[in-house]
């Protein structure tokens, strides 16, 4: 069993791969090898040093021979420029998300008329695929069966290859999935300079001891799902099985991850009853019409069925969100949560 | 005003050429030059003597610095791989529908980037992005805002294609709009090997004279617009303005062309109640599984709100179809329809 991850070395990629290399199985059987694909490998990481672990660092578009060196079983295709990098620079969007995927379809294709495996292919999609058209404003509740239009370059690459994936799993060239990805909150790390980046902000740099700026109206809905979520569903799709009933993927239609629909009022009063004033008091309100505009046209309510026949359910509330994120990164947390998070008071 | 068709001497491109060179303007501004791309040229092409034509021979993909030697206004974009053909020659069809239609939008971008005019580019997409997925049946009554989920190669393609027109239009590279022509009947000419061959082949053979099968059962519905009104809408698509309100285009979504939802059987009874019972009884009723599984994919009954916004009318009933195509292509028809047609019987 062979299993690459492309983008291996990014925040999701690290996830997944730290999953994998936890149980050392899919579906029951062992991993032989986990290549992980990336343009950039950071100094001293610690998978490097997993006999299981096979890098392939570059440009994905020029690395597929190595990538495919060896038979590969299951793909999990998370490399792609951002949405503000294709919105800025559209041929390289162009280039790092529709042209790679392309690419990446074809060696897959290579690969199973050689007489090969068909590889199962997990392709990360996008919430940004949607959209509200002028003629065409989104629906209440937005579901897989909403057509998308989306209002971004990223959005349009992703849902183009979407098609393409959907086509070469029809014809048998690949075993083809697509998960469409909520935004994930709370990320660990540093600011990105994603639209949605302050989703994460907002609660990550208080619980820091750092300002925060919040450039939406509070009374914004947004659809969020926590970082283990999203890597639960992501390798869920990747192990489940075709067909009809519980548990069973049926169809050819992507599958929209569970999102929690959360106010950014809400999750700052969350952030407050946790972590208390003083932390909750680092978050200045600041709306940006362009932030507003941007995140306010993502729909902020899923009907969320087709993940739910997966097993795979929205995290319960953002106060287990923060929660969460507060135990696996202690060291980013110096707020004392001790209180709000149920363990007595260690006093002065 | 120099205004490009690809496909220029395709059944669909003659005709829009045809009407082109008969008003010799478009939007009431004189037309300097009309380029009609192809890969073939009909030998002694009427078209070819008029002083306006400009012919462009061979692969359009190695023919874009031709096309866009001046500068392009208008860009009507026929030229594509069929049905079959693309499920037959699965490379085929990625090359000659989503690289060609790339390339051609990359021209158009190169031109708008170099100070040249931003061209307003048709591109015909077709009803063959609607199919049922298993887990997503198709609605009784289609509309622009029904998720297309193709079941063909072809179909992916142009779903793949409206994308990215839309994206270039969002982006300001092109002018775009996105026609979805329906199946057009009664196409003139020799029979072709398209699934969808048999809805003209049952009208226009035995009018000939000739005797035709019709591979499905007669109770299907099929969703048809004939050759006048799909080139009617092509040419109100290219010329009309973008906005709100009755005769513009709102928003960016593609405009399915208004269709006439009759059934096989009442396409039989119209041919024998217009040339009479000799003439239908040349028609054998013979189902073929794969034809009938092909076409009963396909939506037959469309929301036209749409294409009404627009002055576009479907056919007001089969019958007038079939008055159409044959006042259109008298040589074509030895059936006496002379009676039907309202005309005196000149008698023996």
């Amino acid at each position: 069993m062979r299993i690459v991850i492309t983008g291996g070395f990014g925040f999701l990629g690290r996830q997944v791969t730290s999953t994998l290399l936890g149980t050392r199985t899919y579906r029951g059987a062992p991993i032989d090898r986990l290549v992980l694909a990336d343009r950039f490998v950071p100094p001293g990481s610690p998978e490097a040093a997993d006999p299981l672990v096979e890098i392939v660092r570059g440009d994905l578009i020029d690395r597929l021979d190595e990538v495919f060196a060896e038979p590969v079983d299951v793909l999990i295709h998370l490399a792609a420029a951002v949405s503000a990098e294709c919105e800025a620079d559209f041929d390289l969007g162009m280039s790092a998300n529709l042209d790679t995927t392309r690419a990446l379809l074809e060696a897959a294709r290579a690969q199973s008329a050689a007489g090969g495996p068909t590889p199962r292919l997990v392709f990360s999609s996008s919430v940004a695929v949607y959209g509200a058209d002028p003629a065409l404003p989104l629906p209440p509740v937005v579901s897989e069966s909403t057509l998308p239009t989306p209002r971004s370059s990223y959005g349009i690459q992703k849902l183009v290859c979407e098609q393409l994936v959907a086509d070469y799993t029809r014809r048998g060239f690949v075993d083809g999935r697509v998960a469409r990805l909520m935004t994930v909150s709370v990320r660990p790390g540093k600011p990105n300079a994603a639209a949605s980046g302050f989703l994460s902000g907002i609660i990550r740099e208080p619980l820091a001891g750092l300002p925060a700026v919040c450039p939406v109206d509070p009374a914004l809905r947004v659809a969020l799902a926590s970082p283990r979520r999203t890597v639960e569903a992501i390798l869920r799709i990747a192990e489940v099985e075709r067909g009809t009933g519980k548990g069973r993927l049926h169809g050819g239609l992507p599958v929209n991850l569970p999102a929690l629909t959360v106010s950014v009022a809400e999750m700052l009063a969350t952030l407050r009853r946790v972590a208390g004033d003083a932390v909750a008091d680092l978050v200045a309100i600041a709306p940006d019409p362009d932030v507003e505009a941007i995140v306010g046209s993502w729909p902020s309510v899923f009907d969320n069925t087709r993940a739910a026949a997966l097993g795979l359910e929205p995290n319960p509330s953002f106060e287990s969100v923060v929660r969460d994120y507060i135990g696996d990164h202690p060291d980013a947390v110096v707020a004392d949560t001790s209180l709000a998070a149920g363990r007595p008071n260690p006093g002065p």
